[in-house]
This record gives structure tokens, C-alpha cells and sequence, in this order.
């Protein structure tokens, strides 16, 4: 279970933002104009195609390496490690995302390419990244493209890197042309990889679609509250924290940045510049680092605490009095979970009387439908959000430049 | 060498807070109020203790576990993510720092204690997560602490867990009680965990030390300059992006997060809430994630680029032309290196003609000296830029309530 709490003043919101929001919402879902919101049941295709594959190479393959950038891994990375921990018998899963030599270098050191299943992702499938690794690969390692079992392309059905897979025979999977990279870890992108893998993508999908269909039934007014909060605060509040208690959320983290910088960070449609900055902390690392600036700096930020009631490991603080140490005494016989939830507890509370506008969001514990049912609280948030401040929520225009200037430079 | 270019308006900043702020750090170092300004020579005494101390255990530790957090992790955690590439043969270092139960088990699940030096670092010696893990630690490893070769104590002369150290006749270092744990990194608190390691810290005092000789000859200003244009406009640009171009600045952005977030997010003299928000991006990886954002959405950032001319790892994109993906051919034969350059000064090319604040920061490579001045340099700024806001660079005292309210609750 997922609990929401917005602490900020909900009397301030005006209703008819929340119709607006929901609206939208309906409007982008039933005219099929977006995708996303159909993929936690058009994906269940993908699971059972995905599970057939790794029954059948399961004995040769121990390391899956995706070759993707941004929206083709972000999200993977984010589902892995939350559900890593407790799903040990899965597959190791590298990364080939940066064009950054040390660490490609590196990351290609751990792979064997025999027992490597290398998966290329790019919706557009013209990513200068993804494609300069993939062509590194091949011959660093020699692969044999025609025909390879071991290579396996997920695109755009149209795009270039479809057109090369069908050339060579690969395995190929379907982005749908109405879900955008960032929307698209619940499509084959992220199943595809995490099924192979060995994580339970189904239950992943299950909570997804239960979260879809409380929303839908407008059993979750607390997200367009949010949103019509965030919205209409922009100017007071550019700034929107995600503080997180655990490490495993470090790459939800980048995910959502991604997710909510990149989709509202636009033009409106009077051409005026919007959005809204994501920061993602993590607890109680973050304590001792941006806390200071949220609670002594400007107002101009709101803040979301997000904590876990059970966790997998039961750690204790052992009941052990150390002379000279004894300050610390009063956690003895308390586990480390009690520790870091009263930690965010109070955290919260202080920022909270510091004027700071808060919401909270509880997780009974991690497991896959609380993680789907938390990407698609995300990715609603962020339509709500884009829809109030009426950009288009799912293009990225402002990133073509930079790639035309790059191409000029090594032509001319 | 690191070379600094200011792309904004240097036209609009008025000269006397250049003044301003070069007398207020001339200040603060010449009447000893804050000690970080003479660590370059002061900590090469412990270069030389680290060093034997090394000799002596070279051969049964392999491992070195530091038990800190905040200020006694993140700057040794962002100088050996910069080296590690090109110094292959030192011991493995384990950071303990979240009270997450997750990562604790996940990280002892790592450690042979019978080979593991335990570095337990806390300014104020109190630190509740960091007396917890080690707490932890003594009872599932059965650590005898009385005499022990192998747990060392970092911390303030007269902290509570200097005394600990003492009763136990523990190997301790000081930390100096004017150096605040954010500053403390070229304090024993980096150089005896690095040196142990085999990391040259020599280099690195030696490169700190040549760059604020250079900052107090004038030849810096730039760096002045930097920070009166960041203070005048903080109400504009409340917000300072580091865009990074490689994974290996992953941890030097959260200690640049930690330095200038909790350093300049206070009240002023007139109780007024100060500060800027910091926030450490990775390209090209977030090219596909936070750009956007940058680009069309509001102008209230300032963006800092980094990149490296020569990287230690010649990767060279392969002359192979792939049916459909002729489009990447662009780049045939070029380095992943050049690639990143170029992906970086297109970038930032496309980010100023938007009417972004920009500046560059070039390093020839990364090595041991230009880690040592990248280190004051952003000291040197953060301390300018508190002098500008007339704040207390040096406390935090915004963090209190937090843990006056965790203590109570345990208490009760």
C-alpha cells in the first residue's frame, strides 16, 4: 500500500483545477492521444513473450547489458534497484549509457560476451550514444549481428533501428508511437529487460493498473490537489523536492527528475517559458547536506518526504553503552528502520513548522505493486501538472539544437 | 591545468564586491578564524603518518571502511571517484553512511573484518548514524575495540568520541576546530583515509596549495567575479547548475551540493533567508533528462560547464557502417572523448544562445593536482559568495530541530 498525505494548505487550491486536470487526463487517455495510460494491460503481452525467452536462454545468459540512454534506462535502473534486494536470483544488469570513455571502459570490462544478452534501446532509434556503444561492441567483441540470439532491439516500429533489426534478423520489440521515452518504462522497454531478468513484472503491472483504475474512479484527488498546488504556486515555488529515506531510491530519483524536468520545462501555449525544477535527496544522507538550505534558505521550494514502514531488513541497533558514547544510548534496541523513519518523521515536522510546504508519501513496504503503483503516480502527477500549465507534456523541442550543433561540428 | 571562462555579463558586476569579497577571505585566513585556507600545508604531516601507517598494514588489510556521513564521506568519496581510474592498485574503499538498513546489510555484506581497517569519522563526534553503524559493527563482527590496530578515529580534539579513542588507546586524528566538516576534506579527514589507500595526497595538497597561492596573487578573479554575479542575481538566478561531463563527477556534485547548499542557505544579518539552490547534473546522460528544462523553461538558472580535454581511456568509435544506421557514421573514427567534448561545448553553445548564464570550466585531465585545486576552488567560491550574502558560511544551524525532535521521540 501506498499512503499520500499533502500537508500543504488545500483550501488555497481552486476545485476546478482538479476537473481541469482530470480532464485532460481522461481526454489524452480515451482519445488515445497518449499511451501510457493503456500499457500496464497492453504490456502483459510482453511479459509472457519475455518469460518464454528466458526460459529458453536461461542456462547460456547470466548478464543482461542495456545499451540505452535517458528514457531507455532510467526507469530500469529505478525498478532494479528498489526490487533488487529482495529478487536476488536475477540476472546482473550493466548499463552502456554515457558516451563517456572511463566508463565505458569500465562497464564493458565486466561483461563476458558470451553469456551477455546485449539489448539495444532507443526510441527514436537514432540515439548518437546508444548507436556509437552498440557499434563499439561489435567489434570489441566481435559479435556477429545476422541472426544473433544475443542481440535483441527495442524501437519505434518505424525507426531506423527497427528497419536494421528486420535487416538482420534480431528480436524485436514495439515502443508504441503514442508513449514517449520518458512514459515508456511500463512498455516493452522496461519489461522486456526486467522479465528476462527474472524480476516479477506481472505483479509490476497489476499495481500499475490498480493505482490507474483508483484514479480513474477519483478514489486519488490527492495527486490533482498536488499538481493544481504545484501549478499554480510555480512562480512562489519553482523548485520541487523529492527528500527519500533509502538509498534504493537514488535512481527513482534521476527517473523522476527526468520525468518532471523534461515534461513541463516547455513553452506554453502563449510561447511564455514554465516548469518547474525537480531535485531528488535522499534521507538521511541529505540531512546533513541540502537540509540546512530547505529549512534557512528561501521559501521557494515544496518538499515531498517518501519513507518505507517495513522493511526487508530487520538491523538492530545493539544494546551496547560505549563510555564516553553514551549519547547515543537512547537508539539502543531500536532497529536501523526505526531509526531512519524517525528520522524522516521529524525531519518532516521540522520543516514543516519552518513554513515549508509539504506532502508525504508512505510505502508499506517495496515490493512490485507498490513500485508500479508509484511510476504511475509519477507519471499522472506529471500529465496533471503539464495539462494545468497547458504545455505539450510529451515532446522535448528544446534539445534539437544542441544535436544539430553537434552534427555541424564533425561534418564540417 | 583547469581553465575558468565566465560567458555571462562580467560588465554588470560592480568591482568593490571583487574587493569585498578577496578582503573578507584575506580576513578569514590571516586572523585563523577559519582553518581550511591552511590545509594544504598544514595536513602534509599527515601524508607522512598516513604513509607509514600504510607500510605497516600493507600487507594484512586490503580493505578500508569509513563509518562517517555528510562532510566525513562525500569529499573522500568525490577525490577517489576522480583518481580511481588512473590509480588501478589501491585498497578497496566501503563507505557506511545511511541509517538505511538496506545498504548497511548490503555493505558488511562486503567487508572481511579480519582484513578491514574501520575508520570511524565524526566532527563533533556525535554523529547518530555514524555511533550507531559502528555499534553495529563492534557486535556482528565481534570487534574488540580495547587496543585495536584496526579501527582509527578521526574527529575534533575534544569530542566525545576523541575521549572514546583515548580510553580505548585507539589511533586518532584531528580534526582542527576551525574546520567546519564540509571544508574538512584536505584535512586528516580525505588525506589519512586516501593516503592509506595508496592514493598520491601529496599531489593533491601540492595542487590545492598552488591554486590558492594563485587566488591570493590575484591571478583568480575570475572566481570573484563568479561569485559577486551569482550573489547580485541570486533573486533572478536562484538556482546554480553544475553540468558535468562525465560519470566520474558523480560524487565531487554532492559534495559541491553539500558545500554550497548547506554553507549559503541561511539567515543573513537582517534575519532575511539567503542562499541558492545547487544542483549537479552528469552529461551527457542528462542532456536526455534535465536540458529540456534548462532550455525552454524558466530563466532562473545559472549553468556551470565541466569537461575534460584528455581522458585516460582512447576509445575510439569504430569506421563501421551498419545498413539503416548510416545516420551515426558521423562519428566514425572519432574518440568517445572527442565525442563528449564536443557534446559539451554544443550543449553549452545552444544553452547561451538561449540566454542562459553560463561558464566554463576546462581540465586538461584529471590528475591528482587539478583534483587538489578543483577542491579549493569551489571552497574559495563558496566562502566569497557567503561573504557577499553576509552569512556564517561555517554553521548549520538550521538542522538542529530535526534532531532535537528525533531524541524526543526516542526519549518518550
Amino acid at each position: 500500500m501506498l499512503y499520500f498525505t499533502n500537508h500543504f494548505d488545500t483550501a488555497l487550491i481552486d476545485p476546478l483545477l482538479l476537473e481541469k486536470g482530470f480532464e485532460a487526463l481522461r481526454y489524452e487517455a480515451n482519445s488515445n492521444q497518449v499511451g501510457y495510460y493503456n500499457l500496464p494491460v497492453v504490456s502483459q503481452a510482453f511479459v509472457a513473450e519475455a518469460s518464454l525467452l528466458r526460459s529458453e536462454i536461461d542456462k547460456e545468459i547470466n548478464t543482461i547489458a542495456i545499451i540505452g540512454i535517458g528514457g531507455s534506462s532510467l526507469g530500469i535502473k529505478a525498478i532494479e534497484r528498489l526490487l533488487r534486494p529482495s529478487t536476488p536470483n536475477t540476472k546482473k544488469i550493466i548499463y552502456l549509457e554515457n558516451s563517456d570513455p572511463v566508463s565505458i571502459q569500465h562497464e564493458i570490462s565486466e561483461i563476458d560476451p558470451k553469456r551477455t544478452l546485449f539489448i539495444i534501446v532507443s526510441k527514436s532509434g537514432a540515439t548518437i550514444e546508444t548507436l556509437s556503444i552498440f557499434k563499439y561492441l561489435i567489434v570489441i567483441f566481435t559479435l556477429i549481428v545476422k541472426d544473433s540470439e544475443q542481440i535483441l532491439v527495442i524501437s519505434d516500429e518505424d525507426s531506423i533501428l527497427s528497419r536494421f533489426a528486420d535487416e538482420n534478423h534480431l528480436r524485436r520489440f514495439v515502443i508504441p508511437h503514442n508513449v514517449g521515452g520518458r512514459f515508456s518504462v511500463l512498455s516493452a522497454v522496461g519489461i522486456v529487460p526486467l522479465t528476462i531478468a527474472g524480476f516479477d513484472t506481472q505483479k509490476l503491472l497489476l499495481g500499475a493498473q490498480s493505482f490507474l483504475e483508483s484514479f480513474w474512479s477519483r478514489k486519488e484527488d490527492h495527486l490533482l490537489q498536488k499538481s493544481a498546488y504545484y501549478v499554480s504556486n510555480s512562480e512562489r515555488f519553482p523548485i520541487n523536492v523529492l527528500f527519500a529515506y533509502s538509498d534504493m531510491f537514488e535512481e527513482f530519483g534521476k527517473w523522476m527528475v527526468q520525468l518532471w524536468g523534461e515534461s513541463l520545462g516547455k513553452r506554453n501555449r502563449n510561447g511564455e517559458r514554465v516548469g518547474l525544477t525537480p531535485i531528488a535527496l535522499i534521507g538521511s544522507v541529505d540531512q546533513h547536506s541540502f537540509l540546512q538550505l530547505i529549512i534557512d534558505g528561501p521559501l521557494n521550494k515544496t518538499v515531498t518526504f517518501m519513507h518505507i514502514a517495513h522493511s526487508m531488513e530487520e538491523l538492530m541497533i545493539p544494546k551496547l553503552s560505549l563510555k564516553y558514547l553514551e549519547k547515543s544510548d537512547f537508539l539502543n534496541d531500536h532497529s536501523f528502520n526505526e531509526l531512519i523513519n524517525a528520522q524522516c518523521m521529524a525531519t518532516m515536522q521540522s520543516v514543516i513548522e519552518d513554513g515549508v510546504s509539504v506532502d508525504e508519501i508512505l510505502w508499506s513496504q517495496i515490493n512490485e505493486q507498490t513500485v508500479g503503483k508509484m511510476v504511475i503516480y509519477y507519471e499522472l502527477l506529471t500529465s496533471a501538472s503539464g495539462a494545468l500549465f497547458e504545455v505539450n507534456t510529451y515532446d522535448q523541442p528544446g534539445v534539437e539544437l544542441g544535436k544539430q550543433i553537434l552534427a555541424n561540428h564533425f561534418k564540417n
